[in-house]
C-alpha cells in the first residue's frame, strides 16, 4: 500500500489498536500493529505452527523456510546479509550481546568506549556492566545546543585507546538524527568499531548498514510495527565470526559432549534454544508492510507532522521545545507550571496518549535540567487530527492549571 | 473445560494447528496452541496494545495490569510467589541467566556442579561456558538401566564441593521423571542448590516448587501451549535478591548516571528492556487453559496413551523401546534396520509427525549407542487415533524397507 493510499484509507481500521478514535502519540515507546502483522502471527501460531530447524516432517520444514525468509527480509531491509542478522529478544539484548561477547573478548583495562549524553539506558548500562568487569573506561560525548550528538566534540575526544563508539542513530527523546556516516569515519579513524542503536531510526529512516559503514546495528521489532519479544542485532560477518558464544543451549552448538563442546557458526551461534519463531515471522510481515509503504514516504509524512506540531508549540509562550527543528517523528516539550505526568493524565482523558517521564534517558534529563519531558511521537498512521487533539488537550490543561 | 469435555469435543477444532487430520506427535518439541491463546494474543497485539510500566495513559496502565496478572498466574500455577517469577526468552535463557549471574557470582575453581547424562544441551552448555570462565568442575550422574537419573549414584557422588545440582525434571528423550524431592534433599544435604529444567514437566505434571523444595525452576511457554519467545525462571526470593544483574537496559534500573547506576529489585532487575508483553499475556492465557483442564487429567490422559503405545511397540520384535515404562508423555524408540529420519519421513507422508534426531541430547545418544531415536510425544490434545496412525505408519515403513 502506498502512503497516499494509506492516507486516503481509514488508517484506524488497518490498525486495530487505534480503533475508537484514540490519538496514539506514543509510537516511539512502541508501535501499533497493522492487521497484516496480526494475521501473520495468527497463521504462524495456528494453521502453520511447528518448530524450526529440527523436524523431519513437512510442516516443520516449511516453518523453517518461513523463519529464515524473515531473516532474509530483515537483512534486505537494512542492506545487510542474512548471515549477519541475529534474532534477539529486542534491541536491549542485542546491545548486551555485543557487550558480553565482542566486548568481553576484545576490551580490557585501558581501552575506552565513547557514548553520548542522549543515550537510552539500554546503550549505557550494558557498557557500565562491562566496564565493571573489564576496567574499560567510558567517555560521554556532549550535545550541540539543539540536542544533537556533537561530532566535533567526538572528533576531539577520540583517541587510539577508543575501541568502540556506541550511539543512538535517532534520539528517543529529542528525535535528533546522528550523522552516522561521519560517526563511522571518526570511529574507524582511531580504529574503533561503531555500534548504532537503531530503535528509533529503523521505523523512520531508510537504513543501509553498508552505506552507513557501521559495525553493529541494533533494533527492536515492536517499534517497527512488529511483535514484542524479538529484535535484531546486525553485525559485520567477519566480526560475528570471531565473537565467542554467549548463551549456551540447543541450536547454537555443533557437537556437545561432556569432554568438550564445539559451536555452530553465526547466526545460530548466538541463537540458543527454540527461537521466537512466531515473532520472527511477524517481524518479517512488519518489514513487508513498512517496505511496501516505503521509508521515504513515512519519513516525509512524519516530518510534516513534526513541523506542524513544532510550529504550533513554538507560538506558545509557556511551552519549551527540546531537540532540533528537524527531529525525526519525535517532539519533546514542557508546559510551564505543569508536570509532564499531569499533562499526560489530562491528555489521556481527552483520548490522547503521550509519554511523560525520563524516557529511559536519565543522563539526558539531567543535562536538560528537567526530571521529565512530555513526548509526542508519530508513526506512519498518525495524522493531523492527532496533532489537533494534542493541541486542544494542551489548551485544556493550561486552563485547568491556569 | 474438563478433560472429559475436551475428549468429547473435536479437539482439532480447538487447536487450529491440528486441523486437517494431522497426527501431531511432536508436542515435546513444541505444543500446538489452543484458540484461547491465539485469541489472547490477537487482543493483546491489537485492541489492547500498549507498552507496560511506563505510560501515563489508561491503556498502558491496563496493559501493565494484564502483564503482571500473567506473572501472578504463572506463580500460582507452579506454587511460587509472583516476585520470584522472571520472564525470560525461554528455558534456555533462564538457565543461562542462572549460570551467568548466580553461577558467576557464587562459583569458583574447586567448586563442582552435578548434571546428568540425559540432560538437554540447554542444561549442559551454559555450565560448560561457566566452567571455562570460572574453573568450576562438572560431574555427570549416570542413569539407571531403564533410563532414570540414578539418584543412588548421585548420593554417592555428591560432596561438599558441589554447589549446584542441575537436572531435568522430565527427560525430553526418555520421558523419565526425576524424584525431584529426593534430588533436593541430596543437593541440600551437601549445601548445593537444585536447579530443575522443567520444560517437559510443566506441561505434564502438577508442579509445586515449594513442595519440590528446589531453588531454581526453568521452563518455556511454547511447550506449555503458550507463545514462542517467552519462558520463565522461578527462583527463591532470597536467592534472586542476591543475584547481580546480567543484562543492562531500561526497566531493570533504579537510577542511571554516568557516575554510577543502581538497580531495581527482582524480578525487574533481570528483565532489561521492553518485555515480551504480548507473549506474557499469551502465556497467562495458556496457564489458564491448562489449569482449567487440570494437570491431573492431562497426566492421566497422556499416561494412558503412553501405555497403549508402549504395549503395542513392545510386541514388535524389530522395535527397541527406550526409557522407563512410566515415561511421561514421551516414547523414544528405534525400528531395526531403519534410520529414524527415514521412519520420520515415511510417517510424514502418512500425516504423522514425530521427531527423529538427537533431541539436543547428544551425550544421552552416545550413552544409548545410537545416533538418533524416533520420538513420539503426546499432548493434552493427542488421542488413540494418533497412536493408531503411528502404528500403521511404522507397519508401512517396515514393508517398504523389509
Amino acid at each position: 500500500m502506498s502512503m497516499a493510499a494509506l492516507l486516503e484509507t481509514n488508517r484506524k481500521v488497518l490498525f486495530p489498536g487505534l480503533a475508537g478514535g484514540w490519538h496514539y502519540l506514543d509510537t516511539a515507546a512502541t508501535a501499533q500493529k497493522p492487521q497484516a502483522v496480526i494475521d501473520a502471527t495468527v497463521a504462524a501460531m495456528g494453521r502453520d505452527y511447528a518448530t524450526v530447524h529440527r523436524g523431519v516432517y513437512a510442516r516443520s520444514a516449511e516453518m523453517t523456510l518461513a523463519f529464515e525468509a524473515a531473516r532474509r527480509k530483515v537483512a534486505g531491509f537494512i542492506g545487510g546479509r542474512e548471515e549477519e542478522v541475529v534474532f534477539t529478544r529486542g534491541a536491549t539484548e542485542a546491545i548486551n550481546l555485543v557487550a558480553q561477547t565482542w566486548g568481553q573478548a576484545n576490551l580490557k583495562a585501558g581501552d575506552r568506549i565513547l557514548l553520548s549524553l542522549l543515550e537510552h539506558h539500554s546503550n549505557i548500562v550494558p557498557w557500565q556492566l562491562l566496564a565493571e568487569r573489564t576496567g574499560v573506561a567510558i567517555d560521554v560525548c556532549p550535545l550541540t545546543s539543539d540536542g544533537r550528538i556533537d561530532l566535533d566534540a567526538a572528533e576531539a575526544m577520540l583517541t587510539p585507546a577508543h575501541r568502540l563508539v556506541a550511539l543512538a542513530h535517532v534520539s528517543n527523546v529529542l528525535g535528533s538524527t546522528l550523522d552516522a556516516s561521519r560517526a563511522a569515519r571518526l570511529a574507524h579513524g582511531v580504529g574503533a568499531k561503531l555500534l548504532l542503536d537503531g530503535c528509533q531510526a529503523v521505523p523512520r529512516l531508510a537504513i543501509d548498514v553498508a552505506a552507513l559503514d557501521c559495525d553493529f546495528y541494533a533494533f527492536s521489532a515492536h517499534k517497527l510495527y512488529g511483535p514484542t519479544g524479538i529484535g535484531v542485532l546486525w553485525a559485520r560477518a567477519e566480526i560475528l565470526a570471531d565473537m565467542p558464544p554467549w548463551q549456551g543451549g540447543g541450536a547454537m552448538i555443533d557437537r556437545v559432549s561432556f569432554a568438550g563442546t564445539t559451536f555452530a557458526p553465526p547466526p545460530p551461534r548466538f541463537e540458543a534454544g527454540t527461537p521466537a519463531i512466531v515473532e520472527a515471522i511477524g517481524l518479517g510481515a512488519a518489514v513487508d508492510y513498512v517496505a511496501g509503504i516505503g521509508l521515504g514516504a513515512i519519513h516525509a509524512h512524519e516530518t510534516a507532522l513534526v513541523r506542524t506540531l513544532r510550529d504550533e508549540l513554538r507560538r506558545m509562550n509557556d511551552i519549551t521545545l527540546f531537540g532540533p527543528e528537524d527531529s525525526a517523528g519525535i517532539v519533546s516539550f514542557a508546559l510551564e507550571g505543569v508536570h509532564p505526568h499531569d499533562l499526560g493524565t489530562i491528555l489521556d482523558e481527552e483520548g490522547v496518549a503521550i509519554r511523560a517521564g525520563h524516557h529511559c534517558a536519565q543522563p539526558l534529563m539531567e543535562h536538560l535540567g528537567v526530571p521529565a519531558t512530555a513526548r509526542a511521537s508519530f508513526g506512519l498512521y498518525s495524522d493531523e487530527d492527532d496533532v489537533t487533539a494534542l493541541l486542544r488537550g494542551i489548551d485544556r490543561t493550561r486552563r485547568i492549571f491556569g
